[in-house]
């Protein structure tokens, strides 16, 4: 029977990027003030030096480094005060030996000059004089032409998540625009005839609509842009409706629900009435989750994801393949694991890699883990979870104090 | 000399959680589609017990659970087919012994029924009759009502930052507004009479202002709202007048540059001539970011934060002090720091906490921390960098192969 043919995770990854190998995301330009967190969809180099010109790093006078090789906190040495550059001006004299001029912090080093002494260390006199207590090496307080970056330097690799202080690195090249990818549309159809809104009282054998809310907010944290949700009964005709017209306006459709017998081929058989190669998972070897499946639309380029109808399954499922891939179309590295230890015996299912929610607690540099324990489909497994740890599918389960790394939720 | 007095990282930050204790961030409602990655203002309780009525985990049969004991692979038990629970419906039969009913994951349990037989361990046949092959204990594959959560439970702690399982499970409970606190207010003024926009080619002694643009994608990395930014150049009468506008809408007003020796005192002026009781820290012991300058005015509850010009200092100190004092005042935890070994001898400042930037790298459970060097004020020595470790002011330094804590950018 197809529905138990079932592939590992990394299987089911394979299929996924291959699938999208015509196009998941697509570029597009931002300034570097809509840039943050966004993730660079080209390489960025500096078009520049940067610095420009030789720059002081501190408050102080710009020297002739030989010239204060004698100063020493007993026997200072004095120099010829020949001027003060100003902020934003060009250092417009040049000293000679035996010659200072007051510089500020970024401000522009004369000619001769080759370094700079901090104002502690100084004193003026007399208005042409100044007295210099501490010696400075050549090149001492001064961030030569392109030392920070040079002309043709990578500024902004490719993949890489934006930071405030990338966005501060474009700003000082004036690099005003950068390649981005433009979010991934999705939309989310829930289905269920037991399902009301949130803001609805159920009545027996009802229970609020949870997917559509965790699903969209989970969506909303990896970068995806909502086209719509959806919630829908469990019929055929209805969910081949949304899927379609999803199909049209977007690059990924998750159906999630569906769990049950008569349902479970329901998502499948709209799939693949739809969509050409139509679905090539048919279930995952993942616990929570197993009862996922993935498919494709070379025509509409869509990738078509049926998730379970368990909250839990589905938000695991969604981070382990959809932000999975995600990441790895983009070139996007995953944040950094935690590693620690757990305080005590797992169970892994046969053949599956499981997924255990755990929270995490710090005493001095260790961390422990300790798994939330909860029956199938229960959320607060999932609130009271600071992340998650997996244990193999080819393990007898993991033992207390041994190492695992925690992906934070 | 005041501009002598220096705090230490945590006096300064005594000083600051004491000068904002008028209150720094308020509080308001939103839905819980609008509330992903808000932090909760209060904390939140479950209004009903979760599920409400005993759910089957599986698609099955409810039975009543003494009825299966004798039930093997070989010789299975045989019941009657009594119904079937439709999703969505209540459970219209009661179960008595010998009988069971047809039930999808997270339909209702018959009365009577008290555990749910996997549909892959039965058959069944001649309509009527089912043959079941595994015996099930009491509550197997059941979730009882308020399992998940009950009422009263703490759905969402205050102080927590919203993830999207904790709206999944507010959407659960029928939970529909959530208190989280609104954005603290923040205005920036850059000043530098050196300073040219990032589309401008900057003249010799020019350059291009990093810190407007850096500075802003921390604050709203921070969650941070921005009334306003703007550069000013180093004129008293000017910077006066911003930050007066910008107390009458912050509840931040950041100032940075004025690192140079005549501006030094500029912030703090203005600082003091505004606001009462002004400025209470005139330095802090770190590096990068000493000449960093904190008050307050309490008539117009605004913070006023003078940070340096170098754009390093300004974004390690943002990170070190305002970062951490919207969080202490929201009571939300920062995301864990990364233990790693540092892979070689990094020198501590005497007296001053110190800043590392670093990158981390992986091998197994372990991580490395490579310090990136580079001179004062370089923007690439965080735009190379994965993260931060801090050197106490008190060590001679820290060792390669010693154990720091990594705080990601």
């Amino acid at each position: 029977m197809e529905f138990l043919k079932v592939d590992s995770v990394d299987a089911a990854r394979q299929k996924l990027l291959d699938s999208v190998k015509a196009g998941l995301v697509s570029k597009e330009s931002v300034t570097p003030n809509q840039a943050l967190g966004r993730v660079a969809a080209e390489d960025v180099f500096a078009p520049e030096n940067i610095p420009a010109f030789r720059r002081s790093t501190v408050d102080g006078y710009a020297v002739l480094s030989a010239d204060t090789a004698a100063a020493g906190e007993s026997i200072p040495v004095f120099l010829t005060l020949a001027g003060r550059v100003e902020m934003g001006q060009p250092a417009n004299l040049t000293l000679v030996g035996g010659q200072c001029a007051e510089v500020f912090t970024g401000g522009m080093l004369p000619d001769g000059a080759n370094a700079v002494v901090m104002v502690e260390y100084t004193e003026e006199f007399g208005g042409q004089g100044l007295a210099i207590s501490q010696s400075v090496a050549h090149g001492e307080n001064v961030v030569l032409p392109g030392e920070d970056m040079k002309a043709g330097d990578l500024l902004l690799r490719k993949g890489k998540r934006i930071l405030p202080q990338d966005i501060g690195a474009l700003a000082a090249a004036g690099v005003n625009a950068v390649s981005v990818y433009a979010p991934t549309r999705a939309t989310i159809l829930s289905t269920g005839d037991e399902l009301v809104a949130p803001e609805q009282t159920p009545t027996p054998g009802q229970v609020r609509n949870i997917n559509t809310y965790a699903l969209s907010a989970l969506a909303k944290k990896h970068g995806l842009e909502l086209v719509s949700t959806s919630v829908l009964p469990d019929d055929q005709n209805a969910l081949e409706q949304a899927v379609r017209t999803a199909m049209q306006n977007s690059d990924i459709v998750i159906v999630s629900g569906g769990s049950s017998k008569g349902k479970k081929d329901m998502t499948r058989l709209v799939f693949d009435r739809l969509a050409v190669p139509g679905v090539y998972t048919h279930g995952i070897a993942i616990k929570p989750g197993k009862p996922t499946i993935l498919g494709y639309d070379d025509a509409s380029r869509t990738l078509l994801v049926g998730l379970p109808g368990h909250p839990v399954s589905a938000m695991m499922v969604f981070e382990l393949l959809i932000g999975w891939l995600l990441r790895e179309v983009m070139g996007a590295q995953p944040p950094p694991a935690i590693p620690a230890r757990i305080t005590c015996n797992v169970a892994s299912a046969p053949g599956k890699l499981t997924c255990w929610p755990c929270r995490l607690s710090r005493t001095g540099s260790k961390y422990t883990a300790e798994p939330v324990f909860g029956k199938s489909g229960m959320i607060t497994t999932l609130t009271q979870a600071d992340g998650y740890f997996i244990a193999p599918p080819d393990a007898e389960g993991l033992r207390e104090g041994g190492d695992v790394m925690v992906h934070l939720f």
